[in-house]
């Protein structure tokens, strides 16, 4: 089932190594069918040389595996809980890419310091907090997924304005219409993390992109007045 | 029209990957006729993979689009001003290669402090202040052309001895006698962005290059006197 | 003798430059046969463009050269050491891989910042004393494995549990169940020495990972209730 | 004449961007028939990819060319100067490596803080003063030599020994026995800068290599007593 989907997830996990995102298997792409409410998510642990389409898993929104022959990402619950509560999102990235985890360590928001930075994340992308250790007696990787909801909710982010988060102490997760956005999304999120991380080692005082260039970036590339591209 | 000139603009944009300039589709390289009073650029958005010699777009210094089938880069306004207020350019080059971008959103100047920077560049590359919003409303990319003009003017600079500048909080323009040579100085800054921000990190105190060696190496490579090479 | 053993030790010793752990040849690994009490271990500075799986030298646990035509790495009796002394591993590896050597350098344990760390590391990494000039005449190489060992022995750490040391001023020995394990935590400790320097740059008081955390993420990987990956 | 060391100073010539060293034509490598009184070098600005063999020029001490259809790199001079006064080295590299160039401008000897370093280099490397502007008027390349040689002099060290220097607000030249020998220096010199930049910024006190583990590594390669390697 859902086989061109598996091919869609097949390739853009591939693209997680290929554009230096990630080492080994530390990362893991899914993408969404919304009308049957299933996703297609890589399967954990296995070499990138030796997986195919066809090891690719589907799993329902709720975390269970409705078919594959492997056992689906570790992280695959906090995936079914963002396209659950998420219902805009089509493709799910996780990587321990190094700079964003650079700054999920540090516990920090990655404030929006330039245009690179506002053509694809409207304001500063937040950082979550630990998961108690009830939350992880729970079940970990489902409460991820619920405490990242739990912060776009709080902090009143629109998961589409600003398409990923940090997760403190682990990495970054990033989203979009399908999987190929949203590993876009992780390359963008892992560059600013780079050099706003630079730029404040520069200048500790240098400021936030004014507002109204934040705005103009924004939407020259995103919502109906967008003139960036060929659409 | 301009089949040559096409072509090569369509060569100099594919040296931005492979320099290791850009990712995706962050950059954008133009070469102008003078004797036309026309310039070449790269589309707006489109896929290396896909683009080809012929989707190159033509603009006068007015920024209209003359020929072409896709719509030009969104920086084009800047172009076109460039090329109409640097009379002696022949080449145009903007990218969001990371330590550029570190310099720009740090809001500070490129200082001077070394025989690398020096080869190139006839002393430090100047930073242009933020747009007001008055001018996002006038014309964004237009006006970013603008401020570039007014800033070599109130630093009283001249465009042919210091190739590119700094846009605060986004990234670098450079230019140069063509296309070519205009990317190459988008390497040198790129490089000297770097490695001054390490060079200010083990040493807050490094001193400028002396002003007799800047004057050495510039004139060295540049000018009548100039030695370097084969010409 | 040992002919499938020097294959996989030529294979994995390639993997060294092939994943950006070493220059020239300034890296070394080994694999254990426990039940002939013998290793093997690639030749001293021999190029590896050169070097053939049957290049490799046979050794045993006091140090002595059992088979080869060639010299063994001059740090062959820090492996012979390490063999003896901790039982349970199959596989050693010593690079000078750039962030590791800065953590080295600066005589620092490696803390344990985040989930990367932690689904291999089951806490900090130490770093090793100095040898002392009396050491270094009874026989620097041998000596290094003695302090390796005296080391986790006085810090009470499992080297199971925490596969790798670094040795102030030169850089990381690891280890695992084999070559490719001792491999693949060289690249794990290189990344988090990397992400560690810039963390705590960007955040000197950014937390250890909490206790719980740290648990749970070397549980899912290790032990009788791990879940990740297809075993 | 000489095409036998043409042919090796063009191949150590290409090693340079393969290596990662240099960008453009950023760099040159000669080296010595000490018979002869002869050095071989790499032409002035000529493209990689299109230089040969044949292009190689050929000079002698007093800094004349005596062969060659291309004028000489503009630092042949300082070649010369380093091949006349140091009269035990057989080849010579000079790059602007950006690490290396970052001591440079920082005007900072690069300290022994590791055994990578000392596998290589005896002793901290010294970073040489800006010239003046007397000397620029006598001839900057050769007086580049000049004050190397003084530098060595002053500070009573051993260029067999210390195979390399940093020039202030410039970049590093190395040398060796031959062209591959100084290209090896060159890359070891990088690492190093990179390296001890990181160091010391993880922690501002960490301590230079203590003396006899310096005199053990550089002993340990080099000289008499020398056990690394298969000769």
């Amino acid at each position: 089932m859902l086989e061109e989907l598996k091919e869609i997830v097949y390739q853009q996990n591939l693209e997680l190594p290929k554009r230096g995102l990630i080492k080994y298997t530390w990362g893991n792409v899914s993408q969404v069918d919304r009308e049957k409410q299933l996703f297609v998510i890589k399967p954990s642990g296995v070499d990138y040389d030796q997986m195919t389409a066809a090891d690719m898993v589907v799993c329902d929104f709720d975390g269970n595996v409705v078919e594959g022959h492997y056992r689906p990402s570790s992280d695959m619950p906090t995936h079914a809980k963002l396209y659950k509560y998420f219902e805009e999102i089509g493709g799910i990235v996780h990587t321990h890419s190094p700079w964003a985890v650079v700054w999920s360590q540090a516990g920090k928001d990655v404030p929006a310091l330039g245009t690179t930075h506002a053509d694809t994340f409207y304001g500063a992308v937040p950082c979550a907090r630990f998961l108690t250790q009830e939350e992880l007696d729970t079940g970990y990787e489902a409460e991820t997924g619920t405490v990242i909801v739990e912060t776009f909710k709080d902090r009143q982010l629109n998961p589409v304005e600003v398409p990923g988060i940090l997760l403190q102490g682990h990495g970054p997760f990033t989203w979009g219409k399908d999987a190929e956005d949203a590993v876009m999304h992780a390359v963008v999120l892992e560059e600013v993390c780079k050099m706003n991380f630079f730029t404040r080692q520069l200048n500790p005082e240098s400021p936030d992109l004014p507002q109204h260039i934040l705005d103009k970036h924004y939407q020259r590339k995103h919502g109906k007045n967008a003139y960036y591209g060929q659409n």
